[in-house]
């Protein structure tokens, strides 16, 4: 059998039966977004590949670095725990020019600093790709883990479903212009204002890590997870973790005017319904997480708070669109298919 | 200007340069074998790529494992710290089989065994070739730096210089047999003990961090760093971050036989000096330190210990040979050149 018929999932579930648990110290392992230690250090790593979690073609360094830290700060945030330190091993073309490795740095820092974060090491390695490897660490006093949500449970989302894809296809077929007709989006003649189509190429490329939005929600939180995969797997695992079911109501989810007009309207649209395309679309690194109570506001520090479904006894992810119920299954990014 | 024409030194400069020392609680940050934090714990990261760090073409999957295991612990023993939890961020050909995956990681959980590491968390991206990162988690009540030598201090080394690889050499080498003669190194009618030849394999394959040893060591050192580059590019480490001149004996360099046989005499040579080869031979994750005090000991734990030099006011790498006085360059392994 080979890796990419069994699918990241199952690949992970392989490696955890051989990783032996020993140490009493080590309180959360494999299989939640960081690890947590009994100290309350929590640590996570992410690796990152030209073309498949950032694009050189159209990206800049300084993007691809803030996108980097971005992406790897989303897991200190899911566990509600403040960043500290930040670790980047570089695999990079020898005959990359310091004028870029520099704007990769600045990038990194450029979002470290929204944190205080520091980057305190990592490693390089000449290699004929450009990849990296990324490293945090942080503290919590109380880790909100992806095991701990309970029947009865109210769910909840940051930020906007899709944005990032509806951003990364902005910016991606925006190269090609009268081919697609998404050009037009950088127009004025174009109803969507231009600060929305902004927001969607920002969160692509600096998914601002919800950081602070975190040390807010944690008073509330029974369970999280940082939307990275798409909202089909995230909510999967986090069902699967808790050993619940949850159920989500389309009608409730928060989607952008940007998204329904790309994957609607623009020059054809994707061929595929919307829902598909925001139950499935990743790289969002917002917030999923549950609640015992409903929370008292749905605002934090301007990012929107919105009550997506509820968490029942059972299992499995079901989604109840236009009076229908029916299965969700994990169609999100699988990084070994 | 391209970073194989800066070279690693440079380019760890430049980042230095960018990483802004922005918190009071990380105590030691880039420059180091890890980062400390000032509640002790420590944290190292290291990547590894096929044909680098390791080979698929003599290497099984699980000798991988084991290798990676080693050195990545190797940097947790340079700072004298007790190792917790191993990450690993696995960038993987998709149609690698499910049995090459179980020997990679089995591998490097009998090195974890060894030291009570848990495999606590990691990463799995689907790739061209096969590389990893991982990143060691450890605590330490007294980290021993690469900043702290002193004059006045010994200079000591763990183990034999050059041994990995040697063990390299014979693995890479005996595999064509019949050409280059070293494969008589596997036969009966040789005179260097089969003993000696698995145990240069065995230090290119696993080589054993010297967790314990440093444990015992950490009462009298006042420097250390461990030689994952070579001699000459490890000791200038030392001797630049404690702004110190390293003086070393040329005639007390611990050289194992088979070194020598391998250099000078199977079919032919090497065709450079003994001396250049274990001046600059590379990844011995072996333990290069300083003490106040001739050391009371000259094994622990079965690992030999060496003194093979001194230290004193001024700056660079000097090499006593045959009564002459040269300044020894680094010209170890320079992973961008």
């Amino acid at each position: 059998m080979r890796l990419n018929q069994l699918g990241e999932t199952k690949v992970i579930q392989i490696i955890k039966r051989i990783a032996y648990r020993r140490r009493s110290d080590v309180l959360v392992s494999i299989g939640d977004d960081a690890c947590v230690l009994r100290d309350g250090t929590v640590i996570t790593t992410d690796s990152y590949l030209d073309k498949v979690h950032f694009d050189l073609s159209y990206m800049s360094f300084q993007d691809i670095g803030k996108k980097v830290a971005c992406a790897t700060l989303s897991d200190i945030a899911a566990m509600a725990a403040r960043p500290i330190g930040l670790f980047i091993a570089l695999l990079v073309p020898p005959e990359t020019r310091r004028k870029s490795l520099v704007s990769l740095y600045q990038g990194i820092d450029e979002i470290c600093r929204m944190f205080s974060v520091e980057i305190a090491g990592g490693d390089i390695v000449a290699s004929e790709k450009l990849a990296m490897t990324l490293t945090a660490l942080g503290k919590t006093k109380r880790p909100i883990l992806r095991s701990t949500a309970q029947p009865g449970d109210y769910l909840y989302i940051t930020g906007k479903l899709g944005l990032a894809e509806t951003g990364r296809l902005i910016l991606k077929l925006g190269m090609r212009d009268a081919e697609c007709g998404i050009g037009v989006l950088s127009k004025k003649n174009f109803l969507i204002p231009t600060s929305e189509i902004k927001k969607a190429v920002q969160r692509h490329i600096a998914p601002i890590p919800r950081i602070f939005e975190a040390q807010k929600i944690v008073r509330y939180a029974t369970s999280m997870i940082d939307t990275s995969d798409g909202l089909s797997t995230d909510a999967f695992h986090l069902a699967a973790e808790s050993k619940v079911k949850i159920k989500i109501f389309a009608d409730s989810l928060p989607i952008s005017n940007i998204t329904t007009y790309i994957v609607k309207s623009a020059k054809g649209g994707l061929r595929l319904p919307l829902s598909d395309f925001v139950y499935n679309a990743g790289e969002d690194y917002e917030l999923l997480f549950t609640t015992r109570k409903e929370l008292p506001f749905n605002r934090i520090l301007g990012t929107e708070i919105t009550r997506i479904g509820i968490v029942e006894k059972g299992s499995g992810v079901w989604i109840i669109e236009k009076g229908k119920t029916k299965r969700l299954s994990p169609k999100g990014y699988d990084h070994l298919r």
